[in-house]
């Protein structure tokens, strides 16, 4: 902790500004009078409270728990098998609630302005790649009977659901797809789920509305092993290989995003309920 | 919007599950039998309620704003040059109270619980990149007095709070700094603050518990014109030539992240104050 030169007092100071009290902390500069004609420029500076420096069992769960998705999102936590048990509630209510919707809108408005603002070219090979799961579909219906990613992953019961068809689209990633189809870029979906479910999959999408993609690229047997950002960096290789500039990819995964053969702007979708490395 | 095939009465559902009514759901399904023998092994599914598709006008400033946040912080956002106006008091909020620490803690943990993983070589090559502003020092305290964010960068007013050193330690940074050093990494602070700010930010470094580290890396007459993507992957290429590998970075900035010559593991530190390209 620093002691906070400007202040009255010497305050030890840090991140709880208590901006109510700012005009207090003016007034108070004001009694004091400015000592230095150095310091005559300074605008007010606001009074700042000290709070404990081992706070973390006076954070209320919640805020934890927000700090928590929040570094998966920005890609700082360590491959993470199941949501946390104190946090289950607050992903549940993260995913039910406007939240989670409001998050997937924001950025597919950024994807799709960033997509109206590249000038495609006439050579028909700059494409946009989307992942499958929690990017154009959503699995929401899965996860609610499978406590929002609380339980561990069980890839029978997830198969059982999968060859249903029924994940409905996400409706802000529809809105994408469809735009950057219009606006002239290539399709190309490339997911993690294996060449046995490419049936199902491709029912299960025109069904939900989306149409005339490029390439449908499933996991192949040989594929298995691999991770999903060694599988699928290959995977957008290969399409620059044939010629592809990729130009955006969207997918929920960093493994979707990262790797080589990486897209010139990559779009991170929100999921809180699982890991894939 | 699809039809949700296993649901009563061909309701639209997507992603505004109301987990309150679970109950009435599995309710009617009783009522109204399971009609197929597939159809047997399901779990209750949850009542599922439409909400038009463009409701942008219902979703609270502070859920929007919250979905900006958040964005920035998973790079989705194109460059941005100042908080979205609308957004002001959130962001203020949002610094002043427990949520920016808590976040700032967890980056914290992640990095510190890697850091320990990390079998450090007997060769002293192994570093950590550490960016300086929002990242070991915070100028919260100036920032206060712009707005947050919200005002345009005035690089001569910041340089002249540079130029005081009074910038305060992120304390769970200098206990992450503290403690890579003491895992024997090497420790090299590269920030964009310009050489001619070298004494200043040493000694207020230094004033702030920062101390040994190996070497401090402030951007040259020559740098001035790169993006810090391009400097900082620059000066972590030279790095890498005089032999260290580069295990940790830590940065409130993708830019201080990406590039070339990446980290092997990179922590963002949450800054919706300005953006950096």
């Amino acid at each position: 902790m620093a002691r906070h030169a400007g202040g009255s007092g010497g305050g030890l100071f840090f991140l709880f500004l208590v901006t109510t009290l700012l005009f207090v902390a003016v007034a108070e500069v004001g009694a004091e009078g400015v000592e230095a004609d150095e310091k005559a420029h300074l605008l007010p500076r606001p009074l700042v409270i000290e709070l404990p420096t081992s706070a973390a069992e006076e954070v209320p769960a919640e805020v934890r728990c927000a700090s928590w998705r929040l570094a998966g999102e920005a890609n700082n936590l360590a491959p993470w098998k199941a949501v946390p048990e104190e946090c289950a509630g607050y992903v549940r209510d993260y995913l039910t609630g406007l939240a989670y919707r409001s998050d997937l809108e924001v950025v597919a408005r950024e994807a799709s302005a960033y997509a109206r603002a590249t000038r495609v070219g006439d050579d028909g090979r700059d494409a946009w790649v989307f992942d499958v799961d929690e990017t154009l579909l959503s699995n929401l219906p899965y996860y609610a009977d499978h406590g929002y990613g609380l339980e561990l992953f069980d890839h029978r019961e997830f198969d059982k659901w999968v060859e249903r068809g029924e994940a409905p689209a996400i409706p802000s990633s529809l809105k994408l797809y469809k735009e950057v189809r219009e606006l002239g870029f290539k399709t190309f979906l490339l997911t993690g789920r294996s060449e046995g479910h490419q049936g199902v999959t491709v029912e299960n999408l025109k069904k939900q509305g989306f149409h005339d993609w490029d390439k449908l690229i499933l996991r192949a047997p040989a594929d298995r092993k691999k991770t999903a950002t060694i599988y699928k960096s290959e995977k957008r290789k290969e399409m620059e290989e044939e010629g592809y500039r990729i130009l955006g990819n969207s997918g929920d995964q960093w493994s979707d995003l990262l790797g080589f053969s990486t897209s010139a702007r990559s779009f991170k979708l929100p999921n809180p309920m699982y890991y894939i490395p």
